[in-house]
């Protein structure tokens, strides 16, 4: 290998670091118009009218648009490939704006204006009139009997999708499994375990906002500029909610400042164009501030686990089950799949012995709208699974590695629910390798005896598994194209999206391996353009590496064979065609030198079959001796007078597979009992993500994961008023994400198996690293203080208020 | 045909209307800085020193460079496909920023700042000292004995290329020609005829200047947006100027407005890029004013034919020579092949029974330099050919038309030197189409008839043939790229660029044509950029709808044939596959519809050879009869969980073929003897440029190139002062090109042939239509007044004082 599994420097570190990278604000022609969103102040509701007279009188006001003035279309928002099969078709139950107000804050009007001032004055001035009705935040509120449906034109009552799944021989109930575990085991020889975990609302915090603007160019073509990590799925769905047919919407995405799946959402691009469109296709931007992100595009869902489980006394597990009910505010979004996702991996993460349960339900509500983000239900069912595994465990006296090691899907398990198959699976060699590098062992041993005083010391561990992509549930398909330059340099284009995740680099990398063209010389094209690129969905799903990264490796084999042909052209025609050029020593040269190589006379023919290319080279594949640079194969091929090729190949993957990425989590603590805070002493990933293609950006990754976890775990939480719907803390002051004086050091390391489905043999690592953190901190604080917490995050307040609760700390009086 | 042939609106019409279309300094992003060149104030000579101190002071001046900070490296210009043959290579006889100065106002430095009135000030504050040499601006002064050798290190005299070719049986030289005709035909029925006729140097006048902005992106691509017909010579170029490879240089051209051949050169590219590399890769642009590009950028060729011709009295010719000498200015630009085109005309015209002898000189002066311009020395050629057969008509009293007739060169002729084959040849068709409608007999009757007075009307003729392209003497390569949209329609990508000339409107047509996707589904892409467009040297020769459309119909089939494997696959697959899908009746009724159409059981596999696409419609090939709608098609390819397929191609077209275009124009006049007024009562120009794709943008090129032929004749004249070298009315007020006032209506029509080299039969149209009106008026005068007008521009001054000398019209005293 010459580039894959090499620390190549990112592609656009020097760019990004300089400031040559171009986001999408950078880009904005001269003259711009500014869009501004005015949103409901009501949580629940209908827009009775809305009085725009004042606002229309600003000085630069140039339109204003209301709920009654957009298309009567609902379209669908989720970052899923569009799909041919009705029943996998995501719900369209949106408007550009809302009359209908479901959230507080829904999109009711918006203002187009000279200057961002005059837009701000004009939203002041409209005067809205409502029609109130009671705000349901809790999914208890929306499943009540009598519960308004918030969306009667797709569902009668406020559940988007319940879904009902068994694993283990008989599709036994919990109850039915109970039932069996008594009569088969012995009701003495095992301990049933039932408790609530629950988790919080969290907000994405991508450094970069929202920001789009739109335009309508030459052939009406409705362009946006725009900051998502989907731009072929906006597409389509921007021209749903216009009424236009795709071919006329193009979304050009340059560099983008992160998403984390907010931007796996088609959020305010359609709004945009349409912005555009009412003032004779002028260019109009619209940028979102951070407080309209947090409470008006999406959230992580909050998911409540309720569970049950039965283990033998020592540690097998027989059943378990689990009722997820998530709250996914006023909107669909990604709708069933996320909390679906959650119940799977509470499936997929153990084998139960006798059989598992799970009932999923997505409820609308009129808390904020949830969607997809980094993780996708996967950190919330760990959060639950992993609370359950331990306290399972202190029940019956167990060492939480043992019956994690004891009960974990094993390698080659198929998912009878998917078909997906476990194909490499790292999961048990991570725990060992983790543990030792933990000191799992002396540090559960040590933090085992008593404790007391105000600081105590536990280490905790949890374990994950992430499936790759979305096959076979949806679509997985990706294209890619690469083009050979005048210097034999070449141009890689991807639909996949780079989102700050690396993805441009490990491209260049596998483009590189694949096709013997120097890593240096591979030129990716970042920005992805539905006008000119090649098709792909998106980033999401941890998928790119592994089904985009399919696509690359076939492009640059196919291009390499393309090469070999001009190649062979070349040594065979080395005298009539070159005899003129400039090139005419090195190709007679190289004509000669394979020949010897070959030990064949000057009349025989040579087959691309004895060429390769690498490191830029021509070369005898046999000996790896070198004949020609590309560099005058590629000049030859551009101005040959003879034969001239523009070599260029495209390429689709359609992408059947899937595998399982897994790992765990070690975290050490120490809790200050009376006031609550938990100081992370060592905190260690091990992941199995197969071949790992550049370890340092997957470093980077896993780095990157394990704060936003650590956030999760102890900080982050979405705080709705329950009466008005309306976000309190919509803030960065006021909603505590993780800074750098609150991450400690990160310790990652890697179990490389090599997938036999994968390019290269990885597989995913994108998510797995956002999930493990969380329980392994809460299970460290269970070790040193006795006490289960089972809400994330665990804050100060709800740590000392638990720890009072068991007696630990007195309550203190202030007076 | 569906819609080639059509006069289908054109893609841009709207948007260059309404402005949605973008240029390049619609493009600039915020920040930009600005660029401004110094330029030398003598016309020849050295630059010893430029002191910047002064300059460097002024508030918002970033950066000054001088001939001194530039790389050494000395570069090409022409927009010639390179060539990998050492003989086709252009001449590299320039720097960024010369110190050896060979015009007035060369390049010799440059001032970046913030802004444009900080550059201006820096440039006043420059000192330059410089060493002087003797100004040479003319033909003669550059190859008189002893004269200063511009280039000393590429040439040993001033002369960059002669060429000396003869046509005929024997090689004869003309006088060798000369002696044979007396011995074969007798001196007393033969006739001699000798004359200089000479040529003015002109400006293009584009509406555009050239402009361009250049900046540093990710992965330290150089990139340049700029307004050029030729993207991917300018990258190579600029690469070759800076001393870095090719593929770390990307162009970007948006819409351009105009080019005439100004911008088939690399103008001020490289060193803007070169400016952006030296402040650290921010954007910096560079727009020169009028002023500068009339004397700075290119010019056409000032050329003086020396002729000689010998012909029977009956209006047999029999042999002709013409000595032409170009003056190339100082820099080589294009070289000798615009002076080789002339000579080349002079042959290909007319079939001289006994022989035709050519020298072309192109020499290199202390004048403005000459580039590339619409027609590309053929103006020039038909301007010397078709005065001189006027000359040898009226010396031996034969209609125009008859000599043309009698001796113009036959269709199937194969020109000797570079073997094109004049495969379809509608010259005589045309003069004859033209002949009735300009009423060419009656009118040449009546104005045969003695006139006197003031006002006197003659009636004339010219013919001109051009050939399409550049093969066999250069490299004839383009591609092309064809996307499927979701919906149907269609992405098409040409490397070939519109100009303003219409190449995206024919291209659509033809890739509808050969695709079977409705028109306005088709939608072009009409920026290129070299990163993402598939190769093409670029809009000149008039090559682009033979040479590029190639491509782009043979990529549009390929595009078709894509298409009906995946209609093959559906209909082949309709009852597994497409069960649970939306589209599942629409399939399955199709594919019952083609069995039952084709007589064959359920079971019998379709073959795609049964299938066809028509107007966006799978039909069953021979009934034609529709079988499910491409939409349909397209959103399966794109979203089926069986088989995703993004269907792209991608074409190389090298053509090895060429033809010629050919056409007559007839111009009726009078003329206003005492002032030297030529009025146009009728002008009709006769094109054969095979099938017309489009006959409403066919009509638009001819009637631009008419109305810039009528200045070329009559009013346009670069004036150069002979002491300095300084042009003397580098603007439009004193450099007269036509009006709107100032252009008769002028009237087109076409011979249509099938050509059967070009695709849909098409042949070069782009220059043709601004070679003949020139000599057409020309020759009205000469009937109208028996004056031979030998040099153009035939303005007032240069009539008045020929009807002087002639004896037509008085001296009128002013006193």
């Amino acid at each position: 290998m010459r580039a894959v599994g090499k620390d190549k420097i990112r592609v656009d570190a020097y760019g990004k670091v300089t400031g040559e990278a171009k986001y999408t604000a950078d880009l904005e022609p001269k003259n711009i118009l500014h869009g501004k969103v005015y949103h409901s102040t009501i949580g629940n509701g209908l827009v009775k009218s809305i009085d725009t007279s004042e606002a229309e009188k600003v000085p630069g006001v140039v339109k204003i648009l209301t709920c009654f003035d957009v298309p009567d279309i609902q379209f669908p928002t989720a970052g899923h490939p569009w799909s041919v099969e009705k029943a996998h078709q995501d719900i369209c139950d949106r408007k550009l704006l809302n009359q209908r107000v479901r959230i507080y804050g829904d999109d009711i009007a918006c203002v187009i204006a000279e200057n961002e001032v005059a837009c701000d004055q004009a939203l002041r001035l409209l005067k809205v009139e409502y029609e109130e009705y009671p705000v349901m935040t809790t999914v208890e509120e929306a499943l009540a009997e009598g519960a308004q449906a918030l969306h009667p034109d797709l569902r009668k009552d406020n559940v988007i999708v319940h879904s009902h799944m068994t694993m283990g021989e008989k599709d036994y109930t919990f109850e039915e499994g109970l039932k069996k575990a008594k009569e088969e085991y012995g009701e003495e020889n095992i301990v049933t375990h039932e408790q609530v975990y629950d988790t919080p609302k969290i907000s994405h915090c991508h450094i970069e906002l929202p920001v789009s603007f739109a335009y309508v160019d030459v052939n009406d073509k409705i362009t946006i500029v725009c900051s998502t990590q989907i731009p072929h799925i906006v597409r389509l769905y921007t021209a749903m909610a216009l009424g236009v047919p795709a071919g006329r919407v193009r979304i050009i995405k340059p560099y983008i400042g992160g998403g984390f799946g907010n931007k796996q959402d088609v959020l305010y691009e359609p709004l945009n164009a349409y912005m555009s469109m009412q003032v004779g296709g002028r260019p109009v931007r619209l940028e979102i501030s951070r407080e309209e992100t947090i409470y008006g595009t999406r959230t992580r869902h909050q998911i409540t686990g309720h569970t049950k489980a039965v283990v033998t006394k020592d540690g097998q597990i027989l059943s378990r089950k689990m009722e997820a009910f998530a709250n996914n505010g006023g909107y669909a979004s990604h709708g069933h799949a996320i909390c679906a996702n959650c119940g799977n991996v509470f499936k997929e993460l153990y084998i139960d012995k006798i059989g598992t349960e799970v009932d999923c339900w997505t409820v609308y509500t009129n808390a904020p709208t949830a969607g997809a983000m980094r993780g996708y239900g996967i950190p919330q069912s760990v959060w639950i699974t992993e609370c359950l595994i331990d306290d399972l465990a202190r029940k019956i006296g167990m060492d939480p590695l043992e019956i994690r090691l004891k009960n974990c899907i094993p390698a080659g398990f198929k998912d009878p629910h998917n078909g997906i198959t476990f194909h490499s699976y790292g999961l048990k060699e991570a725990m060992l390798k983790g543990a030792e590098l933990a000191k799992w062992k002396e540090k559960r041993a040590e933090y085992d005896k008593p404790q007391s005083g105000d600081k105590r010391r536990g280490i905790g561990m949890a374990i994950f598994c992430y499936k790759t992509g979305v096959h076979p549930i949806a679509l997985e398909t990706a294209a890619a194209r690469m083009v050979l330059n005048q210097d034999g340099s070449c141009q890689l284009f991807m639909g996949a999206t780079e989102i700050g995740q690396g993805a441009d680099t490990v491209f260049t990398q596998m483009a590189a391996e694949a096709s013997g063209i120097r890593y240096e010389e591979v030129y990716i094209g970042s920005t992805q353009d539905t006008d000119t690129s090649p098709f792909d969905t998106g980033a999401y799903a941890s998928r790119q590496t592994y089904v985009s990264g399919m696509a690359c490796k076939k492009v640059a084999e196919e291009f390499k064979d393309r090469i070999l042909d001009y190649a062979e052209y070349m040594l065979n025609n080395a005298v009539q065609d070159f005899s003129k050029t400039v090139y005419v020593e090195e190709v007679s040269a190289a004509a000669k030198k394979i020949r010897e190589l070959l030990s064949v006379s000057e009349e025989t023919e040579i087959s691309k079959d004895s060429l390769d290319l690498v490191d830029s080279q021509i070369v005898e594949k046999k000996s790896g001796n070198p004949l020609l640079p590309l560099a005058i194969l590629a000049d030859t091929a551009f101005y040959s007078l003879d034969k001239s090729v523009h070599i260029a190949a495209e390429c689709t993957n359609h992408c059947k597979s899937n595998t399982f990425s897994s790992g765990v989590c070690y975290a050490e603590v120490e809790v200050d009992m009376p006031l609550g805070l938990v100081e992370i002493l060592r905190i260690v990933e091990v992941h199995d993500s197969g071949i790992i293609i550049n370890h340092d950006t997957a470093r980077g990754q896993v780095h990157g994961g394990m704060a936003q976890s650590l956030g999760f775990g102890l900080s982050e939480d979405l705080l709705v008023d329950p009466k008005t719907g309306k976000v309190l803390n919509a803030n960065l002051l006021d909603f505590k994400i993780p800074t750098a004086m609150d991450v400690p050091d990160l310790e990652v390391d890697f179990v490389e198996l090599e997938d036999p489905t994968g390019p290269y043999g990885n597989k995913s690592l994108g998510e797995p690293p956002v999930i493990a953190a969380a329980p392994a901190v809460r299970n460290a604080i269970l070790q040193a203080t006795g006490v289960a917490m089972n809400v994330a995050p665990m804050t100060s307040q709800r740590l000392t208020d638990a720890f009072r609760e068991a007696g630990l700390i007195k309550t203190i009086s202030v007076d």
